[in-house]
């Protein structure tokens, strides 16, 4: 295969390196802060200048696009960019990230302006830096370093980018958007620019994501708070069934107990675990970043499997009755449930709801009214090992920093799922932030060095893909 | 034996009814709400109004006795009064009631001032009518006839009268104030004239009160509130060990599941399941009075066998992680738990809580912390049924009502277990109020049909219980 030469790249790279952090810092002084009503206009301002930076990259395409909630409320905006590879059987990618960020102030513990970048000590700081503005902003140095280094006018694969406005805001709009947009965001493979490694001296590439399927579950008793004394011990107690039912979630062996629950679930393969185990995995420090004080989980799996790669059962919150000072001997009147599943490869959203409805509903007394609503989901998504664009972006990554590259996966979800589903196209993830970067913390900042072998990563995948990749031999 | 004449007992009350709904009003206007601050003054002038009718009555003392709190702060008053026998041998006996009452407005739905008492269709109505000043005042016009009718100067028992002011605030500064008070309170029995019967035309009398030991159980987790998706699964979480704990409370035939609880729990017996059949139990009317929809309990017991003879544990309040609209992954930092243990007699409150923190600390994984606090207890209390002061009640009831006298019990507990423990007498039951009454409730209101029965059975009282009573010679 012709590869594009990495001393070229190199070279390219080092030439802009400046003036290009000299933009990024530019765009990090924007405080896009999706959260707040108050800094909509910097959404804007910050949506605005991407569109400009991506123009003056060479996309000649580079729009911002509208968003609104299902009411019609105006939401912030995307920025939708493509380049076309002019070649016809030249695989389509779509690159997505986000341009807002997480509110910050340096009363919260910040040692300098988070809204003012510093470069030092081989890093820049700032919020934003590395969630998701820095990576992001590699790729428009990485399609220049492309092109340099092939020669080429147009990228080697047709390019199309997708930078929302409101990820730190949960995303509320933007199923909406990509629905509306699915023929211009039509794709062979869809690359998620927004996550991390392992570890700045362990590169390594996600291969998926835990869905999620979060329900809220309002138990209802006595018309009100009855006295226990008077009534206690002969009548259902809703919240003593609200205890009941979160603690049959899991067995003893802390399997998930809901009849069904597992079906269709894809099992870790041998290769899955020996390449999770061949990650430095520290439990202590693990812990320390969990704030945690143990491990509990599934029997028969690792802490790795568990969070990564098992679906999982989890009480996010649970109330009923007197919780004031003091005693007050009631049967409360209702009782409260929040719970959340996490989703692997091959479980399906309704499924699960309908097993969760059938599992509640069997396991209440008479006596006891429920309601359950399941406000929203979001779908597992898990790339082939050998899948060949993971492939080339694993190769990309490995030319980058001279180095073996590892797998991880993701816990949690974000909108990649929807891209999934929505597009039909493969996720990959392509992250070079890593755990100390401070996202949704203080000292946000991302590392240059890493930042750099990002640019170059970008750099090679696209020449990588369009050489080794025919999207339509491959089943997805 | 000489009974005290029927007839004559009649004739004097009927000739003195008048004076004493007059009276029994004027008390009723006195607003002595204990919760109040700003009218602890009323509280005051009830606990004088009250000391001062005694005297006339003919108690040769009568006090207004002081409470304080732990810390010195001044509690709202008592009133003791006594009357003795003069005879080396009469037992002596305690009655006990309060003088403070509820607090009531015209605003919360009275048909008529609730501090202006109407005496209208056979009924007083007011705040304080039932509960409790009706049913410690019958016991004035009671003593009296039962000295106009046997011809006695003085009762035919020692008698003395404990008239707290703080019953519906929780009675915070009781025990201090019968334990310092303890020699000049000793007695032979207790009689408490603060309860109730099954229905007006279902005279009965109570004959025990559970027991009460509540606890809360706090667990902590992760140092802060952790990401659901990140370390979800893998590492245990508060709030599903608080509901494990409370689930694990019942087992599957809603037995108490703690070990060592039920030790020493007196049984029921033959007798005492058929004499709570004898009443006329409607479960559905039941239910609406417990505003529940459904009955559960312990396995092979009934819902009166559940609620006043089976120690039973409820969830009086569970909470943790998030409560608020929509959804938030999270592993909880915290999560909470209120439990309370109704007590039958035999059961020790100090070996219950010692079950309980054994239980607790063997049930919770590596990782979760706990504390666990048992802020009181108040101690069941039962007569046995052959208890010849019991049987004195139940003769002079039935002279009264000229009914069979029924048998109950008392789900909840008052103060009456803290004179039981402090001075060392049995507790005996005598109230003449219906559940129709509205205790806590609008419109309160006493029939004054059943309060002259209640006047008529204090009349008899005394004299039976001197005449068949030697209470050195009973073990309790």
């Amino acid at each position: 295969m012709t590869r594009t030469p990495d001393s070229a790249v190199r070279s390219y790279i080092d030439q802009h390196r400046a003036a290009f952090l000299d933009e990024l810092a530019a765009w990090v002084r924007i405080p896009s802060v999706s959260a707040d009503p108050a800094r909509a206009g910097e959404s804007r301002r910050s949506a605005e200048w991407l569109a400009d930076r991506l123009r003056r990259t060479g996309f000649p395409v580079a729009e911002v696009w509208e968003t609104e909630s299902e009411s019609g409320a105006p939401g912030l905006p995307a920025v939708y960019a493509e380049w076309p590879s002019g070649e016809p059987a030249a695989p389509t990618v779509l690159v997505y990230g986000h341009h807002d960020v997480q509110p910050a102030a340096l009363a919260d513990g910040w040692a300098t302006e988070p809204f003012e970048p510093v470069i030092a000590d081989g890093r820049m700081s700032g919020r934003g830096a590395a969630d998701d503005k820095g990576q992001v902003f590699f790729h428009t140095l990485g399609v220049r370093a492309h092109l340099a280094a092939t020669g080429r006018t147009a990228p080697a694969v047709n390019l199309k980018l997708l930078i929302e406005g409101e990820e730190e805001s949960g995303s509320p709009n933007f199923v909406d958007l990509v629905r509306r947009h699915a023929d211009r965001l039509a794709c062979d493979a869809v690359i998620v620019s927004d996550t991390g490694m392992w570890a700045e001296d362990t590169p390594t590439v996600c291969t998926g994501a835990r869905g999620l399927a979060d329900c809220q579950i309002d138990l209802y008793g006595p018309d009100q708070d009855i006295h226990s004394g008077s009534f206690g011990g002969a009548v259902p107690n809703p919240a003593t069934e609200a205890a009941r039912l979160a603690a049959a979630l899991h067995d003893d062996d802390r399997r998930v107990a809901v009849p069904g629950f597992y079906d269709g679930a894809v099992e870790l393969t041998e290769l899955d675990r020996e390449l999770f185990a061949a990650l430095p995995f520290d439990e202590q420090r693990w812990l320390e970043v969990a704030k945690s004080h143990g491990t509990l989980g599934e029997a028969g799996y690792t802490t790795l499997e568990r969070v990564w790669a098992r679906p999982t059962a989890e009480v996010n919150g649970i109330w009923g009755g007197y919780t004031g000072p003091g005693g007050k001997t009631i049967v409360p009147s209702s009782a409260h449930l929040k719970l959340s599943f996490r989703l692997v490869a091959g479980q399906d959203v309704e499924h699960v709801r309908s097993a969760v409805r059938d599992w509640v509903a069997a396991r209440l007394p008479a006596g006891i009214r429920h309601e359950i609503v399941f406000p929203g989901a979001t779908r597992p998504c898990l790339t082939p090992l050998d899948h060949p664009a993971l492939q080339s972006m694993v190769r990309s990554m490995g030319r980058a920093f001279g180095k073996e590259i590892l797998f991880t996966r993701e816990g949690g979800s974000g909108p990649a799922a929807d891209l999934q589903d929505i597009l039909g196209a493969p996720v990959l993830f392509l992250g070079i932030s890593v755990p100390s970067d401070g996202w949704h913390s203080v000292n946000e900042k991302i590392e240059l060095d890493l930042l750099f072998k990002g640019v170059e990563t970008s750099a090679y995948l696209w020449g990588d893909l369009a050489e080794t990749w025919t999207p339509g031999e491959q089943v997805r």
